[in-house]
């Protein structure tokens, strides 16, 4: 086998310069080794709750990681090729060794992403692999992965013990019945394990399939929730349903920003039209906006924290949507306004310190000039870390360069790994640590902070901010 | 008393890779030392006039520094606990050391921001602190400091001399009678202190005071200012009063750059419909767009130059301006635009080299797309430094990486600390300074720019290009 | 003569670290002899054509260089001073060898920009000057670039070959009769100089030369460009005929990214309003947005590949344009939204591999939010380089840290000079080729990239992406 070989240096993304590259390494040496808080990610509960193997390196490596594929389709090899599942259920008759292969053959296409540093930290640490993915080592890895799923090591929740995981959460919509979160409890394995409650589909009345939600949204909470005070019954119902599954926030997925803070009577007369299917587009965001403010409203009551992630145009390809269906990688950043568009929510709530507003963007232009002068300001506010498009280390880099001034560490509330791509979970986390540490290692390096500050500040950041940020 | 040390490093923000610090070393000590030039500030003449002691730590350097206590609120402590003036006058009946201990034990909070940057150089530098600031070591500061602010070297003059100020200007309105000014003039003291003119009290019709200030502007010129033509003289008849105390300059606050050049019968009819009160927001915008035209076609006749600072929304937190007033941190950078927004005003006059504008902006996205390549076209156009929410060194190097290759470093203008925290002002300028040095220093390493070339225009930013930009 | 020595560094735009410049080295040295690929840029073709020489070096180097007289300009210098043409074909009276002294008196404002490095490498690499330029310099400047000229090893022919160029394109519109790129054929000389089809004359309904244009259109293409079809067919022709002179691409340079996908009778009325020179703004940008999905459904066909710049407001300075007529520096960024705009074109093209689309901007915030995830999406799209206000290597080095995370190297298409300056076609290429070994030397140098592999990629981007790019 004709192979270069793979190795991960212990110095990873710290400056070569020796000076913050000591520093840094004394940072790490502080952090690398903390248990993951991972307060935000799309996981699958019923890996726990099973605790079944995983078949193949490609379906567990390949196919679900819209991040590996997005970029193999930009360069012209068509989803079926790779077995992509479509809309409909079905796949292309794909040997999954064989679409590894490609994946293989076109591994030089990641070079410098993010993608290749998680899944080379995966392939060395979590299979030993020690040589580099290539079209000649296609079927060693396929191989060696594949072998290694069988084993009990390689189970989740061995897994998930292995990768030091403090704590979990997962995104489960309102009409889920958390029998997942469920099972694990009721198993006795004592990995933590939470849901979030993320009503998109119950708010969203563009979405296509909404009326149906709404429907079974009021048979799940015995909820009349065609009227607007059965609806809000029916979110505090569930809410606390997820609460008792050991939701600690909610996750809300909007195309832009904006709150509305609409009058009892405005906001039930708007309802009657979304719930007749009677509306415009800005009646539509009108209301997604004034369940913001409702949700915030609720927060305040049962203390779930309130996460929104704006500004993604969803499904931009229509004949891949059309075939494949959500999440094939056609979502892109939009444009992000949020001074104009929050201010409603944060009339009423912004200075309350027992509410907690986690704020994520798509638009890095907002950064240094809205959402750090806002998080350094209003007491609910809190950023998230650099998110989806932005998690590469210069993202990350980017994300701390534009809003310390402002919004300072405290203010941020950690990293966030977001992932459907299990076991890159700690491969992320060692990322988002060592660009904290290489970072503050420059502050240090130049004066501005003092290394024993530096020291106390990496572990908030990797450890005890999401923990009091996420209530966990 | 358990503390840590504190400690000024001769290197700080300079790399900390050998070649550029030694380069950035040299050309610091070129710059180290040169007098303060101060053309945009917020100081209170008052100081040198009356040359009063300042009372206490409390009130000189938490309460009037909102950069301070946004942070603190942010957090979730209020502002009445720190001592904040109220609207109405009032004020919690907070002991100042005790707002102190409150500040100083969530001193961890600024970690890393220019705030915390400044306070230590004021901590170390004006006072001989040598031990960091935290709640074991707030008591001894507040005595240090408030100890220190009775004796006659820190009185306001003495401070004045001691920091090197050449010159500064502070900022007043069209209704200020520049009393503090004349006393300073009168008292044979020679510190350099100017005023500018600031007319947006008698600019926007939205603000909730404009037509008191509108008739008060009447009554302080002389002039019948309900008739446009009265109105345009008015302001020349302050402008005169202005430039003889000292200004050289007009300052502008817009929420947006935008200008207008109507007709003088539009004109004239807009501001029938401004002092009637019977307008709409649109109109609002158009009439302080005209006035900026106006203003510039004054600066052509009297020499001022005009400065524009847009983009930001005011008073964001309802519940705080209608307790604090304005200026207490709910304050918000917002996108702005500048190509379209100021064609009127430079269809007129941005050929004149004998008018200069410069402009400022809180939007960063605009350095490179629009500021950067109108800067470096228009005779008139001149670039203003990182202002307010982006004077950290972050700020400050992109301002210098996104304006360089098309404006160059002499369509820019120095630095403005910009600042009401007197005692701030030389660690602010030693940090422009120094992240000048730094930026130079990496275009001299990096073998684009000769180092004798560098220590020529490290002097001019410093101290060149304020000089001539500000007409000083 | 008093002078300062010029020298060019042989690590220059490396970093100062010497882990990456010992990389970067490396790397350059895979890369710095290679044939310079420059598959679009605005050189004129009658200069290999002719052969002829240059006059002298204020005509070469300073008359056609819009970078640097606009930065002459913004400092108060006149352009008549300078002897730039006027829209009337007049100059005024002055001494080529007059307007290089002040050239020369004022090149300390490029200092830092990438004119200076541009030029000081033509200074020095193409004519042997070991001397700066300043105004002591000036005359013998002036003498010995305009003393070389005069020889045969300074005919454009010669030059191309020194500079080991392998193929340049020169930017045509449609009315073009393509003579020169006919007579270097026929010449028998073998480089190779290729034209590429920019209809912007016969697509912008809103330039005041539109009507003749368009009557113009017809008569060379032999079609009744005055219906939608055969103004489509007038298309076709001259394609065919650009393509037959070598072109491999078009090129559209438009105000914003818009594009349309009307059905045919819709177009085809709309064509109509347009010609009769009946039809709004919003009218003019839907039919330049259709054009381009036209241009699209041609690529398909006749295997073109699309560029598209928008983002530009032409001759902003209206009485620069009055006197100068275009292209004098005012044309300046603005804020371009692509994501919404692109849609129509890509609902019908996005996913056809065959089909190639370079993007462009000048607004940089669009890296990271719109650009780089659309490229690592859709097939056809690819990302042209930092462009014009943003080819400083600081722009290079924004465009590479702000789109590798999401569209990796392979969706980039290398470099384009995109100039006029013709001897500083080398310079360009070499500060490119310096950036981009840099950029991969400090991902090598903190291990996210192996060595071996930047090696490859290397070459990837200095010559054989832009090849496969624009199928050359």
């Amino acid at each position: 086998m004709n192979a270069k070989p793979l190795h991960l240096d212990a110095n990873r993304l710290f400056s070569s310069d020796p000076t913050p590259r000591g520093i840094a390494q004394r940072l790490y040496s502080q952090v690398a080794k903390l248990p993951i808080i991972s307060p935000h990610g799309h996981t699958d509960p019923a890996w726990w709750a099973t605790n079944a193997s995983f078949s193949n390196a490609t379906e567990l490596l390949l196919v679900p990681d819209h991040y590996v594929f997005r970029m193999l389709y930009s360069q012209g090899i068509a989803l079926d090729a790779l077995g992509i599942p479509r809309k409909d259920g079905t796949r292309a008759n794909v040997d999954p060794r064989e679409a590894w292969r490609i994946f293989a053959a076109n591994f030089h296409l990641f070079r410098g992403t993010p993608s290749s540093m998680w899944l080379n930290h995966v392939f060395h640490d979590v299979f030993g692999l020690r040589v580099r993915l290539d079209a000649n080592t296609s079927d060693h890895y396929y191989d060696t992965i594949t072998t290694a799923l069988r084993t009990d090591a390689f189970r989740p929740r061995a897994l998930f013990e292995r990768f030091g995981i403090e704590v979990i959460a997962t995104t489960e919509g309102p009409l889920d019945t958390l029998e997942h979160h469920q099972a694990i409890r009721d198993s006795g394995w004592n990995g933590r394990v939470l849901t979030a409650y993320r009503p998109d589909a119950v708010v969203d009345p563009e979405h296509e399939d909404f009326p149906t939600a709404l429907r079974r949204f009021g048979e799940i909470s015995g909820e009349d929730v065609h009227t607007w005070d059965g609806y809000l019954r029916a979110h505090r119902n569930r809410r606390d349903f997820f609460i008792r599954h050991g939701a600690t926030s909610t996750d809300h997925g909007h195309e832009t920003a904006v709150t509305a803070n609409l009058s009892a009577a405005e906001a039930s007369a708007l309802f009657g039209r979304i719930v007749r299917g009677d509306f415009t587009a800005r009646e539509a965001e009108l209301f997604r906006g004034q369940v913001l403010t409702e949700m915030a409203a609720m927060s305040l009551d049962d203390g779930l924290v309130m996460q929104l992630h704006p500004g993604c145009y969803r499904n931009h390809n229509p004949a891949l949507f059309a075939k494949y269906g959500r999440n094939v990688g056609a979502d892109l950043p939009l444009r992000t306004e949020y001074v104009h568009a929050l201010k409603p929510l944060l009339d009423r709530f912004g200075n309350e310190p027992d509410f907690r507003f986690i704020l994520f963007t798509l638009d890095e232009s907002t950064y240094s000039r809205e959402l750090g002068p806002m998080a350094g300001h209003y007491p609910s506010l809190y950023l998230g870390p650099a998110w989806w498009f932005h998690d590469a280390p210069e993202g990350m880099w980017r994300f701390r360069e534009q809003t310390l001034s402002t919004a300072g560490f405290h203010n941020t509330v950690g990293f966030n790994d977001d992932t459907r791509a299990f076991l890159s979970i700690p491969a992320r986390h060692d990322v988002a640590r060592r660009v904290d540490c290489a970072f503050l290692a420059k502050l240090v390096a130049e004066h501005r902070l003092d290394e024993d500050d530096a020291a106390e500040l990496v572990v908030d950041l990797a450890y005890n901010l999401p923990k009091r940020a996420y209530k966990l």
